[in-house]
């Protein structure tokens, strides 16, 4: 199903066939929680963004509006009108991060969801099926995220059970997606290798998980509060034990900057709430640096957010345009923002894939860097 | 300018030239108080749900983000990049109804901003500078904007002043587009007919400006606390004495029931912050009545808001995904509800042309409401 087209030293070109159409790899997958990216972007939008995969989320979903209501709608690409790929993740890190109360055992894990404080238990078993109800396009193994402060010794003991519910996920995915009656049962499954800051842990994991043949294979529990050196350090340690080639999904991240070192690392999918979340907040990404568009000297200003961008804002509207909208309080101001970072981050992707498939990534990569490391004028 | 094309009865069928093309009336303006239709929707949007005029508040962008700065920009056309119509209200009605601690002179009126107490004064000349500035393609007479129940005495006292600044906004318009460095030269001037509930007030004060040989005429201090019967009342009163080929508009109206009865008494420009409000809060128009798309019954609803409706929403998109995004609170359900409402007003509009046209405007009428009024199920 992937097949690695060309490489520029680690760094992955790729394509992953799917039945909901081919992602070009390296890829960034565009969140949408709740089956709808935040800041009233439709799906339509996705496509003028040039977006490949969208993510949602499985936690979310089996809240509200409850998975089984999207299986009973057909599922999550009918639900949101979306024909190309879905990622769901396994709703493991949302139970960990959202969720009230929780108690881990063997079998899975038991919490409160964060809408009703109903008491919802979730296992390997569960979040397949889950996600088999969703019919993603390609199904997270539910793993145990620890913090990146944990104890050497639980994370071993979670790194471990981690891997016993893999096997268990994989099993379960295989039943449901023989059901004649399952939404998608071209389902892919990706695992997930853990192992906190700790790199014999990781690698042990990674080696692990390699030999059991999966779609693809996530690094987890990085980027939630370790800093960017130990995240590049736990990347150049575990990517060369996870299979070439397979996908290579750096979960989380990140920023602009995080993408092109974790590229050259050899991840090849990533995802991230920053280019949507900032945006709402005003804060958009240039080739020059970022800008806050709700910044006084915006008001008289005729250029769109970057001269040259070529996405649905900075064709038309200016930045005094765009201050306005943001100081009027203007929800239009936010669906702006978030469109534009998404096509700044979708276009990086793309620039990405030429210079590996060139051979000039690491130059691509450092002019790259200076730019967005710059400060606008 | 304007061209009455036929009438069925007094319902009047018109086109009105402008320099930002025609207007098919009657006409649904559809309300983008700052400069933006509330709920995220572009104008690129607006073409899509067949809008023809936009209309924007005068009041709003005086004080965010300021007219001079919008005129520095080329314009209220070119800030939003809309190149159609854009009526400004006059400021006046905002001035009564938002604004601080007011004073009403001879000269004008003296109130505190909304937004940070600051004093500001605008009389007629002001309110023709600041439309100047915005170069909207038709401009709003300053006008007193009095509570439906103030006293025959205060309202007569009211209307002559009104009179009297119609007539200052008329010399100011054209000392304005008189100027070379006048954004639109061609900008129009709307009178407003005021007089409460008070039938020879309204039709004494009609009598005068019809004779002022205006662009338009609207009838203002409607829709403002009286009982619909009053108001059908006044329109009947009152818009016999309006001239007949010249644009005739109901400012502030309304629900799709008040509009089929002011279009029978020969209205043809309407506009109302009902649809996209309504649709921020969930509820939907149909030809079988309203919608709350946060009710229950929806979660399983496969059908469009709507069956049969082509707009961007009910083209593809489910009550129970719009059921779930109001649920999530997802600003993509505003968006969508906001989109499928002013479709819907916009396509009433086309509706009530043709039965003007057709000459079988009363049947229509009977048939439309006896729709809407309905219960869907």
């Amino acid at each position: 199903m992937y097949e690695l087209l060309t490489r520029d030293g680690f760094a992955k070109r790729g394509k992953l066939q799917t039945i909901h159409g081919v992602v070009e790899t390296p890829v960034f997958m565009n969140v949408g929680t709740a089956a709808a990216i935040k800041g009233a972007v439709s799906t339509e939008d996705l496509i003028d963004i040039k977006t490949q995969v969208e993510l949602s989320n499985t936690y979310h979903l089996h809240v509200r509006p409850g998975d089984q209501v999207i299986r009973q709608l057909g599922g999550l690409h009918k639900f949101m009108v979306w024909d190309k790929p879905i990622l769901t993740d396994s709703g493991g890190f949302q139970v960990f991060s959202l969720a009230g109360l929780r108690k881990i055992k063997e079998e899975g894990v038991y919490f409160q969801s964060h809408i009703d404080g109903r008491k919802i238990f979730m296992g390997p078993e569960e979040s397949m099926q889950i996600q088999s109800n969703l019919g993603s396009t390609i199904a997270m193994a539910f793993d145990e995220c620890p913090s990146s402060v944990t104890s050497r010794e639980y994370i071993r003991e979670s790194v471990n059970r981690t891997t016993r519910w893999l096997e268990r996920c994989r099993s379960e995915m295989k039943r449901l997606n023989d059901r004649e009656d399952t939404i998608n049962r071209q389902q892919m499954l990706f695992g997930i290798n853990q192992g906190g800051v700790y790199e014999d842990i990781r690698i042990e994991h990674a080696k692990q998980i390699a030999e059991m043949d999966l779609d693809g294979y996530a690094i987890g529990g990085l980027a939630v509060g370790e800093s960017h050196e130990d995240m590049y350090r736990i990347l150049e340690a575990v990517v060369p034990h996870l299979p070439v080639d397979k996908p290579t999904y750096l979960m989380g991240v990140g920023t602009p900057a995080n993408i092109l070192e974790a590229v050259e690392r050899g991840v090849d999918f990533f995802d991230c709430v920053y280019p949507s979340r900032n945006g709402r907040h005003g804060q958009v990404y240039t080739n020059r640096g970022k800008l806050n568009l709700k910044n006084a000297r915006f008001e008289l200003d005729e250029r769109p957010i970057e001269e040259g961008c070529d996405c649905p804002v900075c064709r038309k509207y200016s930045r005094a345009y765009l201050r306005h909208l943001f100081k009027a309080k203007e929800m239009l101001a936010m669906r702006f923002a978030v469109l534009h970072n998404l096509y700044f981050y979708n276009t990086m992707m793309t620039e990405i894939r030429e210079a590996i498939e060139a051979g000039n990534y690491a130059e691509y990569k450092k002019k790259k860097m200076a730019g967005i490391s710059g400060r606008d004028v």
